[in-house]
Order: C-alpha cells, then structure tokens, then sequence
C-alpha cells in the first residue's frame, strides 16, 4: 500500500516513470557501460566487454543491489560487484578506476535532464494555450484592479499576455539550468582521474559522448551541487507563478465576480450540492 | 515500483504504517463513527446506527473511494456516498450535517499525533543513550574546541551532556505542538454547526470523546493550520540539532583526530578498500 | 543618511531602541555587572567593585570600543579591556572568568526578551480590538465562503471569532518561545566554569539573579541556538496569521463585494484619484 | 543611533551608498527626468522641459517627500507634487500618464543593476586570487579526503581550482539574472499605457534609451516580480559557495591539521590569549 502521495495523487505518470527505482538502477547500469566505452577508447579494456557488459547487465534486478547492500551498506558498491561477477572476464574491466559518485552523479544528471525536458514541454503546452487565448481575447473588455479596487479598463488578452511573458521568463531559467546541471562527472575518487594515469580525459570523454552529454570542466569526489539549489529556486519560481495564475482565476470566479470559471462539472463540497468551486482542470 | 525513497529506503516501517492510504482511509472512517456517535448522543442519529456503521464500513476498500473520486472529483464525498449506500436505514445518518474538513482535519489530527508519539518515544530512546554515555564519560578528558582549535580541557560527559540538555528542548516542544496539533474538527460547512441546530457542542463532544481527543476552540471551514507550521518547524529545529550531532561525531572521527568512531564495519567505498566513514547508527 | 528601512520607515520606535548600538552596549555592560555581582558574591571579588564597576561604566561610549574593535577584531575583549582600564584597582575583577559569549548570549537573551515583550503587548491590544469587534459583530450577517464562493451565511462576528483563537495561539507560543530563549549564560571559556573553580554555580547564580532570569541548565562555549530558530519560527506563524486577516480585509473591500474598508482617507494612487486602497490601519 | 548592522558593522560603503534613501530618491528623479524625455520625444512634453525638470529637481531633498507622504500616505505621489510645484509651466508634465510603479520599478531596477555590478565585480576579484593560488600550487600535494578520511592525494591547486570553476557557475548566474532584473517599465496604470494614447512605446523607448536600459516587453501595473526571487536564489547559492570555502579553511586549519591559516594576526579570545581563530580576510 503506498504512503507517498506522489506514488498515486500527485504528479504524472511520466514524470514517475523517471523516477522509479528500475529506473534509476537502469541508469546507473547505462553510465556503467558509459564508462566502458571510455575505458575502451582509451586502450584501458578490451573493446569487447562493452557489449559484454551490456549483455550481462540485462536482466540485473534493483533488488539484487538492495539486498547486497544491506550486506555492505554500500549500493554502487554493491552494484559494481555484482556486474563484476556476472560478466566473467570482462568483470575485472566493470567500474575501473571509477568512484560511486561517477556513476551517481552522472546518473542524476541524466535523469534530472529527462525530467527537465518533461517540465519544459508541459510549460510549452500552458504557453501556448494561454498565448492562443490571449489573441482570442484581444479586444474582450474587462475592468483591471489594483489591490483588488476597480482601475481602469484593459482587455483579458492584455491579462493572459502578461502571464505569457512571465512564464517565458521561468522557460528561459529552465534552459539555462539545464546546462548548468545535465552534466556528466567521470574523475574517479577524490576527483583526480589518478585511476586513470594519463588517460583520464579520454575516459571521461569517451563515457560522455556515449551519453551525449558534456562533462563538468572539474569535480572534486562530488559534481558541484550548486546546480540542483538553482533547479529547486527556478521550479520554486514556476510554481510560484503558475499559483498567481491559479489563484487570479480563483478571484475572478467569485460569487460577486463571475469573470472566469473553470470549465468541467465537479462535485464542489460534501455538504453544499450548490457550490462550484474554482478548480482548474 | 516505488518512485519515493519514503516508501523503501528511507523512514521507519512504524512511520510509513500511518500514513498508508489504507490506514489515511481507516482513520477517515474512524471518524464517520466519531461523527456517528456524536449525532447519536445529541438524538439525531438512532443509537443503533453506531454498531451499524462500525459494520458496513469494515471492509471498505480505499480503491472504491478513488475510483468513485474519479467521477465525482471530491474524496470525502465519495466516501461519504459508498457508506450512505451501504449502511441501509443507517446510510442516511453518516456524515449528516458535517463537512468533508470535519473528517478530514480530525483525522490528520488523529494520524499526526500518532506520528508525534513515534518521534518523541524515539527521541526519548536516543536521550536515554547519550544521558547513559554522558554518566559513563563524566571523567573521560578530552580537548575542547572554538573554532576548531584547541581551547581548554573537557570531558566528553560534558560534552555529551550539553546534547541531552539541547534534545530535551526539542522534547519539551514536540510535547507543546502536540496540545495545539492533535484536536478535532466537528463544526459543519463554514464552521458554523448550523446543520446540526442547537445540538453543535453536543455533537462535537460526543464524537470528540469518542476519539479521545478536544476539539479546537472554534474553527471556520477548516481546522486552524498555524500548528502545522509550528510542527514543521520544531521538527526542523530536531532534525538541525541531530545533524550537529551527527556532523560532530564526523569532525572527530577525521583520521587526525579520531576520537570518536562509528562502530559497525561497513564498506566505506567502492574504490578504497581502507575507508572507514563516519557514519553514526 | 539610513540605508536600512528598518531604521525610519518600517518599525516602531520602541522596537528600533532596544536594538541601538549604543542600548546593545548598554546591556553588555548591564551584563558585566551582574557577573561582577556574581563574583562578589562567591567571594571571588572585592564587593565595592560592584559600584565602582557602575561608576566607570557609566559614560563609556559605543564608539570607544568599536574603535579599539579595529585594532584587535574583537568587540567584547575590547569591551573588557576599556573597563578593565577605566576601573582602578577593581579592574582586575572585571570580566573574570568569563568568555565573550557569556556577556553576548545573556545580553541577547535580555534585548530579546524585550522584545518579545514588546510584541505580546501588540497582539494583546490586537486581541482585544478584535474580541471587542467579534462581540459587536455577533449578529452582523453575512455570507461564509469557501473558496471565495458564497456557501451558508455566518455573522460577522464568528469570522473574527476565529482570528482571536487563532491569534491567541500565537501568544501563547510567544510565551513558550520566551521560557527557552530568555536564559542567561554564565559558564566561561568551552562552558565549563573552570576559571571559577569549585564556585562556577555561585557565580551564575549571583549573575543571573541580578538581572531577574534563570540561566541555561548547561552550555558549550555558546548558548544554544535551537531558541532563536524556534523564535524565527513563531513570529514567522505570527506574520503569516496577520497577512491572512490583512489579505481578507482587502478581498473584502473589492469594489464588486464592499464589506469591508479601511476608515482612514489616503491617495490611493498617484495617476487614479478616485482609488480607495485596503490598507488597514 | 543606528540599530540595523548592515548600515555600520557589515557591509561595504560602496554597497550602502546605493541604497541610502538619499540615492534612492534621486534614482526616482533621473527615472521622472527620463519619463519627461520619453515624453518629450513623443511629442507630448516640450523639449525644454527635460533641462527645466533637471534644474527644478536638483536641490530636492528626501525629507520633503517624506514630510508629505506622512499627509498623504504615498510617496510617489508626493514627490511627483512636489516636482510639479518647483517646475513651474513644466510641472503640468511630470510624471504626466505615469502611475508609481513606473517611477518605482524601473528605479529598482537600476539600482540592483548597480548592485549586481559590484557584486560581479568583487567576485571577479576572488576569482582571480584563488585562480592564482591555484596555479602557484599546483604542484602543492596534500591529502584528498572523503567523509574527512583520509582518501588519495590531491594538490592544493586541484582543490582550489574547483572552487574557481564552481563560483564561475555563479558568475554566470549573476549575468543571466541581470538581464532578467535590470529592464526599465514604463506603461502607466494598470500597464496599458492608455494615458499616452498611440505614443505609448515612444515614451517607453525615449525613456528607457535614456536611461540606457531594455524595457520589460509587457507589465502590468508592476513589473515582473520572478526575477528578484531569482536574484536572492542566486546570490543565496553563491553565500552558499562562499560559506563551504571558509568551512573549508576552518577545517583545515584545524590545530590536529594545521595546513591552511589565516594570515593576519587578532585577537581570537577575550579568555584565552593563545587562541588563533581561522577567520578569513
């Protein structure tokens, strides 16, 4: 039975998806391989283990990890061994010279940027529909307020245009963001690449393009973090604006106001069979 | 698969036991017989349909609510709807007069409560073992520090003992939130009792009784949300003193100190076979 | 000219003069006296130095001390220097034993308690202007809404019913909040009242009761911080109680519902003449 | 006496001198000035009011507009008043069609762009220092750790040169957020510039080309507020930065580590003389 809203009430399947522990294992599993590649570009693993690796690697379930990890206490550690086992003489070629957070933090890259994608292409969509009807509703007279008080005539087009502008604003910083932070970190422990002799650029190279994504210009141990503070502050902001939107629809369907409704039929309150409430759908 | 680390990895299987959507819906039925109680107590309900409603609700399963929820869009008025229809001549005395946050409110009061029990009793577990070690290490001399330097001598009893002295606040403001957190909610749409007539109070005393709780002083169409506000933050203001707690034991496990250590064996790393972290358990 | 809008726009006088510079002096050396007090009475010093400490004390100036700050980057070894050199032969006794935050956490917990009293005297008057108006008002009808649409009547009065329960929650929290955050500190270097030797009690006793507050039951070098957070907290839930009264007044008085205004006349724009804004006064 | 420290203690002169109310006024003149010239340049004021405005605005002082505002309770509304009275046949132009939160937002807008400048600039300041330590050492090895264990070698300069890189992030951000912040607004009440008939974007654009920044491409009766949220995000995140590299120093200077110190020499105790704090200059 879940407890975590987000499992069930909240949120979209696709965003979910993304999410889930396969998924993230899957992914760990993919910048494994990544860094195979690199290993074999750069003359450090026989070029034939990256297909080794890929067959090998399968049909890993997450709980094969999980359930090693409560042995170890340790789940790219655990994951590591694992795929060392599984793929015979390629094995002693799987993590080489690698840190967890390698594989951690390109992981999350990875998927941090899927889930970026999904939230711009959902912006997109509410651009374009508010866009669409702010030219419908170009010449729609309405009374514009300030606090509240009646001012001076504007039209909904006008209205709707402004919100247009000021989501495209949160559209530009999810851009932004997202070249900051989708970045691949491929430098073995303590950041040095020292695993890696001469050869830790090519490895990290290697392993990047195999992902399409850029590496960090430097890491320590860690990729920076100061990426995922700024996604938070920029989703914080969307959100933020999307609850302006949604509460201005709010005000404008009160009872003495009538300007706006929402559109679908619902039941509107358990006790009060009259009440049509402002949800937006 | 899960999605939310809450469901799996992180958290308590005692914690996650009440905030399943089974035991959210248990809870919510829980109060429909609060309710029924109460209308019972004040002559609006026959006395008979207490048992009644006990009974047709036992084996209400969450996905008929949110099955139906998805029809009508409104949770409470759906659970209200399937135990009208099953509960005969009793059907339609459940939820009369009340309002969707009479059930749902007294019912997070009910389930936050039980959260704040398991919080304090663990807290209350962790300052028996540091009040234990600070007895212990009364004597045990060690370097206090400013600034991480040498300053003048101290023990680590003391050291220790100014933790029980810190988490105790924490205790005592986890036991003030409870008073303003965990009351219920039986006042009707808009707060008023107007459906329930001259017999409000008794209603609500019937049915707060029931559960063993107070009710809130007055209320509007919902409980007052200030205590959840203040329960977030006195859980914050826990959560900061445990993480200096836990920040301290790393700072003095650092390997040219090493004065404190963890004391399970784990792997420390997936590329250093000698790391010792300082994980506290 | 001020920068800081704290000093000539927002705030209270009597607010504004309890955090002066020259007050927070003030209290620094309110505070060294109490622990001369404090030593004298333990024995550890002469009592006359008491009313000589008093006497030197009396015309020291901020800017002396932020002065010498300059060359020695420490405001209270600053602070202790001027009044050691300023008092004869009694000072030898000043400051002894003690560390800076001794004298800088007990003068916090006293300008902090002033404060906090100066609040609880507002939401008082605010509580009884509003009990007195919900007493008025107790039969004024008008209509309860949720989510901004009109459901059942309520009075007038039962709306700023609410606000008192709900505000009086807040008082009450104030007054916890000032029990934990209103203590004194006299416990010396790392906080263990070494330099006093066996009569470290006596002195935080003599200290504390000199200026009329109990001390922390045991302290570190510092004083614990969990208050100011809790502090932080509290007002937080305060402010954001009074934006929701402040937000309902104005959402009543739009110019399509009217039930609410604000008594005063003010230009309520400077291009609209006709404006009526909903400030509350 | 001051009480807020950021008007004595922290800060630098360069920063307060911004935001003195005295450059904040005279900020809103060169925006009133700048309106006259958009005005001007449409056709709707005559030319030589722009110098007129300059010579009649010169001498105004902050007090009178507040001595006003206390009458009127606006103080735009006040100082466009005051404006029109000094300016004789040219006062019937000044802030003629504007509404306050042209004045005021486009103010704001050139002062945190002044502000953001220093901000870039100081940080440009630590860039350079710490890239130049980076080079100077690197080939200084010191011991790399994770969880404060001891881990694999590293050099100083690799680990400075990470903070290089990660503030650069910042210094990125600090671009970006500019030329979301930094735009002027000139659209009168309610943003629809309708007090300007046709000549609407010719104001905005004489006014703005004035000033010589970017009009906001749509406004209501205020500029977008998003982007000062992003601004504290992103002056958040860089504190942030910040506060790890002087964590970091600390750490290491520890006395059991001893291998970075700060290099001037203060008091670090008002108790103990031996003390050498890990302040950073």
């Amino acid at each position: 039975m879940h407890m975590c809203p987000l499992e069930w009430r909240y949120g979209s399947s696709d965003m979910r998806s993304i999410f889930t522990i396969s998924n993230i294992v899957r992914t760990y599993i993919e910048v494994e391989i990544a860094l195979m590649v690199g290993l074999a570009r750069a003359g450090m693993a026989p070029a034939h283990c990256i297909e080794a690796l890929k067959g090998c690697a399968e049909d890993l379930e997450p709980h094969e990890i999980y359930r090693l990890e409560e042995v170890t206490g340790h789940d790219i550690a655990s994951l590591a061994y694992i795929l060392g086992e599984r793929c015979g003489e390629c094995g002693r070629y799987v993590h080489l010279g690698a840190t967890s957070y390698d594989i951690v933090d390109t992981s999350w890259a990875i998927l941090v940027g899927r889930a970026l994608e999904l939230v711009k292409s959902k912006l997109s969509k509410i651009l374009k529909a508010i866009s669409k009807l702010a030219i419908e509703h170009r010449d729609t007279i309405m009374v514009g307020r300030t606090h509240g008080q009646h001012a001076l005539p504007i039209t909904l087009g006008f209205k709707l245009a402004n919100y247009v502008y000021e989501l495209s604003r949160s559209y530009e910083r999810l851009c932004h963001v997202g070249k900051r932070v989708v970045k691949s970190k491929f430098s073995g422990a303590v950041g040095t690449m020292a695993a890696w002799g001469e050869k830790g650029f090519e490895v990290e190279k290697g392993a990047s393009e195999y992902l399409g994504i850029e590496p960090h210009t430097i890491s320590t141990q860690v990729a920076p973090r100061d990426g995922f503070a700024e996604l938070i502050s920029v989703l914080a902001i969307l959100a933020s604006q999307l609850d302006r939107l949604a509460l201005e629809v709010r005000e404008l369907s009160r009872t003495e106001i009538g300007e706006l409704y929402e559109a679908e039929e619902r039941v509107g309150s358990s006790t009060m069979p009259h009440k049509r409430n402002p949800h937006i759908i």
